[in-house]
């Protein structure tokens, strides 16, 4: 079936159901990044095939909301006379509603794929319409996707304790803890990261995030109810899980809401993450429903010593891993016979050599040239480029290690760059190492930092379209919350042992891209003689240098030239010994003090 | 009457009404900064004279709730074994009140006196204590105090086309329309600077605002109901309001309302501003109640040319002011004669030379020492301290002129400052100076800036607990919303022709305090070549040089010179011409370029 085929068979469910319409977000019951495939129903219906997206299906018009990151891709995969592409912040779906329903129009939704807090926004611009949103309970997508695959069974093992670092029933207290303080009897959790976590375990249902599709029940008492298919549970895991943690079938969640509904009893979820179903469920049982962030959010992002050591341990892995493939890169691509695909396919290959390689944590974004001017590009035989002399090539990609989660994206020059590559690029430099040395007080959030990345762009008019840094699990999800950088506020602070992402960037749409991306941890900083608050500040864990072709030293502060070089001794003292001796004199002369620079030939102004 | 005999009154009335307790906030009915002395019964009952606050008195206990600012001040003013001076966000009002309260208890407040805002979450404090927040419709201070002053009568005058630069009845207009695209009928304007502006008039009812204390409905159709005392109405106002305004009296407000409400009509009103008695009444009639933020904010925000023009003019003036009391400071505070309150009171005098000067815009603060860390200081005979050498004093000041508000701080070192004050001044200095010369692009608000203005002091542990920008009115407030800069998040983009102030600072409690202030406003720069997003910035207006004393160029970059001498070069070229020749010639020595300092004798670390 074409696009158009299956939106006009979908239009005749909504005739047959009496809905002007149905919405289909790109998520599954757990509002997670990676959907196993069965979940796909924005891709397989509309063709579209990135990581965020809504598209919204009316009787007489259809339109696909994306974000920024996806503006170019959706053009590319979905038909535009069939849905409409629209930047989700510059024209919002309930505008776009607001002005397309008719007063007493049903808009249908599954309450399975919406958080409550969508649901709300999506309800208040019908209404604006004198339209309603109404749940559909069996999802109109699955009634015409003929061979939808099954739900994901990956078995679920034990997460070992040398990894873990903290045992569950310690967590388990912790959050138990914290709900009795809150005067809350039960939380619901729906986040696989969040059961993952508290339970040390690990599972394999979606791509590159080691964690099992699960929904769970923690009590004040700290008792968990666990609601999994029984096909994953491993003998192991029964035996990990023994004390204080029931198995349940996935079926049984709903009646044990609703015996916590009977019971009186106060739940809470989080409105930002768990399905409105969840909401919908426990209010019709009886349930005082508190609305509350998960409470793993926090305890699982402020990551223990052990698992801090891990990090350490998995960059230097993936070091090894990214310089073996850059100075590979250095000798081979000049030759212009190296592709994306080719490239992206060598570095993974160097990255599974390490024996705690589990998976990469996300598709390894390999563009030359234009290419990498796509935020989240994904190489595919018709896209692959060669990768060829006078070009810029980004390569954005990471690990799962059983002892942590990598994510690094260097930006390296092919040949000769232009004066105007070197000047972005040490623009993007300048905001990423400002971010690097930020020195800030006990209670300051990642949108306070923000601008410190962009500073250097905004000052030639330029800026970069997507966040500054996003949290990083623990051998969990490459993207987690709840601290990140970002010009959208935060209410949360940054604390010791948070993992996040510094990733500026810069964007020439059809021309080149630019991203340097290192994962830093927040560290409690001795105060300074006189100094009167508590100072945080960030340490960079990946170790891969920066390319020097790229760098116009002019544009840098004598403290800036002093951090790259210094950052640059550190690579390459970390590296050095695990390297071949090939890579290892690449790495040398990668890492050379700017100041050695030799004069450069063809380049230049 | 002492304190305690007013509380025990006011208990007498509490028991009369069969009340638990009574609500007393430092406001007016219209959120104003400055109440005038009817209003302050805050003030009456407890004796606290600070500009926020509240007193909630029980039967048989009673608190005031104070702000970091005020914590010294209470328990000056306040007997403490009356009313227990309480921080208000160390320990909230309403987890007081849910304490002491108990099942059945009936809380009173005046719902002229309270945000909907404030009402909705005190009442949620009492619920939760099984009590319930009642409005009392006749203040119950008001029945004890004998001698309550009336309300002023201050006239409201014409305020002049060549200072407004937009006529009335263009504004009207505009909200007229904002109103109509959003749906509503009409909003209630409670914020006497709102009503000035849109009708392009000034009054005289408190302290150093320019303002009538009045209230408005604007309809969509543009007409505005002023509802003031006819007493204030002077015939030239009649004549300038003749099309579009009716005039009517205070008390004819609840009966139009009442006719919204009767007529099913959609009104809107500032949830954050506007009293709680509107929307009750408004409720209670009938009428769709809309929340919406005052729909003048942003319009009056945003100055016209001839609001800028008048600003700049106005800085000049202020500039000519401030460096004749600079110059004279520099010449009599080292014999260690001057007081605080004589350098104020000389200031002042200064400024009212300006023929355009109608007051100063809030009471100066002159701090000498130690008083200068008291970031809202005020010199009362009993604190007054003289200006002596070897001391940093501080002078936060400003005027209402005509065509324009002015606020200004400058800090100046009298004898030879100390390295530790060299370095705290030189970092809040570099902090100010990184805010004048932000550029950023359209969008972004004052909260993604206020790092820039932190991040030197947050280098070497150190920060400073207040704003570090407010917006400015246009001969009308000197604290005005929506914009301003600071930690706390704003969903207010920064828009060309908004003036905000550029404050960063340090204190050191018992020993000195550092704030620079200049005014600065909104511009929008040339796109440069290559540029992509259109970049705003900041012009500064204030002109006042900055005490080279202080500075310490080894921590300043070339760039912070560089705009650091181009400063003091506008400086002086602007107001040499308009001062006499001894504050000339002092204005050329305190402007040189840093470069030209000549070597420092006494001082230095």
């Amino acid at each position: 079936m074409t696009v158009r085929e299956k939106i006009e068979r979908l239009r005749a469910e909504l005739r047959a159901e009496g809905l002007a319409g149905f919405l289909v977000p790109r998520a599954d019951e757990h509002q997670g990044e990676y959907v196993p495939p069965r979940a796909q129903r924005l891709a397989w219906l509309t063709g579209f095939t990135g990581s965020a997206g809504l598209a919204v299906v009316l009787l007489d018009a259809a339109a696909i909301f994306v974000d920024g990151r996806y503006t170019l891709q959706v053009r590319d995969e979905t038909p535009g006379d069939v849905l409409e592409p629209r930047h989700v912040t510059d024209s919002p779906p309930a505008d776009w509603l607001r002005s397309r329903l008719r007063p007493g129009d049903r808009l249908g939704y599954d309450p399975w794929l919406h958080t409550i807090e969508g649901v709300e926004r999506l309800q208040a611009a019908c209404a604006r319409a004198g339209a309603s949103l109404v749940p559909v309970p069996v999802n109109l997508v699955d009634r015409i996707w003929a061979d939808q695959p099954p739900p994901p069974r990956g078995p679920i093992v034990p997460h070992d304790q040398k990894h873990a670092g903290r045992p569950s029933p310690d967590k388990r207290r912790e959050i138990g803890d914290l709900l009795a303080t809150a005067g809350v009897d039960a939380a619901v959790l729906t986040a696989p990261d969040s059961i993952a976590w508290l339970l040390n375990v690990r599972g394999d249902d979606v791509a590159h995030t080691p964690v099992p599709l699960a929904f769970a029940l923690i009590h004040r008492d700290g008792t968990v109810d666990l609601f999994v298919d029984p096909a994953k549970v491993t003998p192991g895991l029964r035996e990990h899980l023994r004390d204080g943690v029931r198995l349940e079938p996935p079926d049984a969640l709903g009646p044990a809401l609703d015996r916590l509904g009977a019971g009186r009893r106060t739940v809470q979820a989080d409105p930002a993450g768990a399905a409105a179903w969840v909401f919908q469920r426990l209010a019709a049982a009886g349930a005082t429903v508190t609305r509350a962030p998960d409470p793993c959010l926090v305890p699982k992002a402020r990551k223990n010593d052990v698992e801090l050591a891990g990090a350490r341990s998995a960059h230097e892995k993936d070091g090894v891993a990214l310089c073996r493939f850059l100075a590979w890169l250095a000798r081979e691509a000049p030759r212009g016979e190296l592709t994306e695909i080719a490239a992206a396919a060598r570095l993974d290959a160097l990255r599974a050599e390490e024996p705690l390689f589990r998976d990469v944590s996300f598709p390894t974004i390999s563009g030359a040239g234009p290419n990498g001017a796509i935020v989240h590009y994904r190489a595919t035989p018709r896209t692959d480029r060669r990768i060829a002399p006078d070009m810029l090539y980004l390569v954005d990609s990471g690990a799962q290690y059983l002892d942590g989660t990598t994510d690094v994206t260097r930006t390296v020059a092919i040949g000769t760059p232009t004066a105007e590559q070197r000047d972005r690029f040490t623009r993007v430099l300048k905001g990423h190492v400002a971010l690097a040395t930020a020195r800030f007080p006990k209670g300051t959030t990642g949108s306070q930092l923000d601008v410190l990345a962009r500073a250097p762009l905004w000052a030639v008019g330029l800026d970069y379209d997507h966040g500054t840094g996003h949290g990083v699990g623990s051998y969990l999800s490459v993207h987690e919350g709840p601290q990140r950088i970002s010009k959208v506020g935060s209410a949360v602070a940054l604390q010791p042992g948070m993992i996040l992402s510094n990733e500026p960037g810069y964007y020439k749409a059809g021309e080149y891209g630019i991203r340097i991306e290192s994962l830093v941890v927040v560290v409690a900083l001795p105060t300074p003689p006189g100094g009167e608050v508590p100072l945080y500040g960030f340490e960079t864990l990946t170790l891969a240098p920066l390319d020097r072709a790229l760098i116009e030293p002019a544009l840098l502060a004598p403290a800036e030239v002093a951090w790259i070089d210094e950052y640059h001794a550190r690579v390459r003292q970390a590296l050095t010994p695990r390297v071949d001796a090939e890579t290892a004199a690449w790495l040398a002369r990668a890492t050379e003090p700017l100041s050695a620079r030799p004069p450069r030939g063809g380049a230049g102004p």
